[in-house]
């Protein structure tokens, strides 16, 4: 039988305020100004759920060890192409996975193998959205790991 | 811009271990022995899932005002049937229905519903859910709401 | 073995014109020029599916008594939350459960929760479907049900 | 504008009576005796879902001239294969289309070319549900067209 | 067990090459301009995505024989209206079924037949592409199989 | 425009034969016995699939360059267990991330964090997925890399 005794013992999080700061700073990590628009665009009707992005994905899932932060993104990128019907949050995943150290090439290879899993017309959407992130980086001049660097 | 300050405030949650306690209070008065089972079938492979699970959907979610219990459990048998590939999940949400006032016919019209925006097939696969757990539920004579007293 | 001579005679419903009136009258009660908007966007290329609408979802099903119309539209923008591919029809029933006594706020908690079962990118589409309609209301000036009321 | 008066009289059906007539005539052409299973699995908790089943999907759609019913089923499995949720369904439907006249090779050419726009997963498990028809008819010593007839 | 040398050998393709050739040629007979669209708007970031989807779906797959392009076709925009989630491919799509063969009625009764299976909405959005297709053919005055050949 | 000739001969394959070669060899490599199963299973009904799973995932997909296998793995299990509807093929992989280096807790960890993309009912069962995997491995006595060399 569980101890719910001990399992809510297990948590490493000391408090509510420290899982809210956790994860906003792993938000700023890893989506940079794209996970504030998020946020502040919840702000007028569901702040709550602003908050819940903030502790729960960032504060307790990205911030666990057991997975770095590269692979994680990976992850998300594989799900949201494959799932098919959140290209916004595809969009803001790709520039994550690059903020964290993924080379282009790599989340192109991502994309296309998800032709296998869930069929062309899922990759072809997902590669329309790294092509629409990598206009936007390209034209803000942000600087990235050469795919040289992570073969 | 959001005031990441005031965000963090907007908590009624006051520490990490009330919202466990919360959660878990909360997913015995919904669920009963079937979420007990959920959260033990966790703890070889995965027990931290099974944290989560009473701190964010029942610690967070449904311990929120805004809207009864019935209506969530509506809302949840309504997704699961829709989604079509959480057959053990839509059975604890059907036990979870009638545990918070929902009349069996009250169950069956939202499986019904479900024809019309996931199609004939997703209805009856609800439809068989709820025959597995009107069953168990007679086997076990568990007395629920009348329908009468739901109309 | 299935008496289909008394399945057929199960139907309460006495003809077919009778089927399309009530579904037309139903049909305006929940969705109301919304509704007849899709009826007549498909005058041109399907005609018939505006009639099939019509009778089956409105004179069927949302005609039954067994589930008030509150409790309806909860179960329809959850599942059209979590399907996450209907983005107008969605619209048009976070409408629906304004017109037929859901508050705001209970249809922003309904959307929250199908992070749960549909993952958030879900969540926060179907926040975004209820923000456009939330501003369109605004502008046409419509009297809802206040939150207070409600809970 | 929509003339609904219009609209109503456009149904080539006479009467309530005929196309619950209609549809269970035609769900036997299709599919024999798995449809009466299916409306037989039904009547202890939601008869009225099998009346809607004969009514909507086979005395409405399957029923309308404008397409031949082989097409109709390829259309049908290729739509229960890319959705992947439906494996019962599924099944019987293979078994519809090898009623109409399809040809064992014309089925199996359909499913693999999901793995196209569902990926291999879904086309496997849709290879599986023909392999468990295939077998059964094999069984009953069901004859069919043969796949030469049909090339 | 199986045989890997006796599976490699049935391939009836001689060559890599020709391999892409025929599948070229058969993406110009079903999709034409169209198809080469797609694959152009790959060169820039996903170029091999572009030579897999001609030798794939189209030099494997629709290169097959067994199965009618018309069906093959019908197989695809049913897939693809139940998916929900590949717009500019549906269109694509619709252009091919009429393309080789199907009618225009045709495809709107393929379209119609998936409010059974995925639901209503998936159903109008399907409507809705094949709107946008018929416009776009009937400003290019691109002549079609008529209805009355094909019943 | 796009130059065909010149995207038919980017492919660094130099004939059909050595595509299923290398596909064979790959498919070992990753999944050892489990794909020979898979392909096995085809062989009475649908041969051809078998070869084409070998030749365009394994043969074209897995064996590019640009991400490494492990990366690989971690984007497969993220989709299956988001699609939810491929539960044989997701156990499979999950064999097949453990195969090529990822340790337990890393596969536990991309299954958790679906949670929030496709919700807490896919992550459960992709964790139910991973417990029969390691029960798999457990008794066959399968040696993996350890989780402390992961990390």
């Amino acid at each position: 039988m569980v101890s719910f005794q001990e399992l809510s013992q297990q948590s490493p999080q000391s408090s509510e305020a420290s899982r809210f700061e956790r994860g906003l700073s792993k938000l700023k990590e890893i989506d940079g100004a794209a996970g504030d628009r998020v946020i502040e665009s919840l702000q007028q009707i569901a702040p709550d759920l602003g908050r819940y992005i903030i502790e729960f994905p960032f504060g307790d899932i990205y911030s666990r060890p057991g997975l770095d932060l590269k692979s994680r993104e990976i992850a998300t990128i594989a799900a949201l192409t494959a799932l098919g019907n959140a290209h916004p949050q595809l969009k803001v995943h790709i520039h994550g996975a690059l903020n964290v150290g993924c080379s282009r090439e790599e989340v192109i290879e991502v994309l296309m193998q998800m032709a296998v899993y869930a069929g062309f017309p899922a990759a072809l959407n997902g590669i329309a959205a790294a092509g629409e992130v990598f206009a936007e980086r390209d034209k803000e001049k942000i600087v990235e790991t050469r795919e040289s660097e992570t073969l």
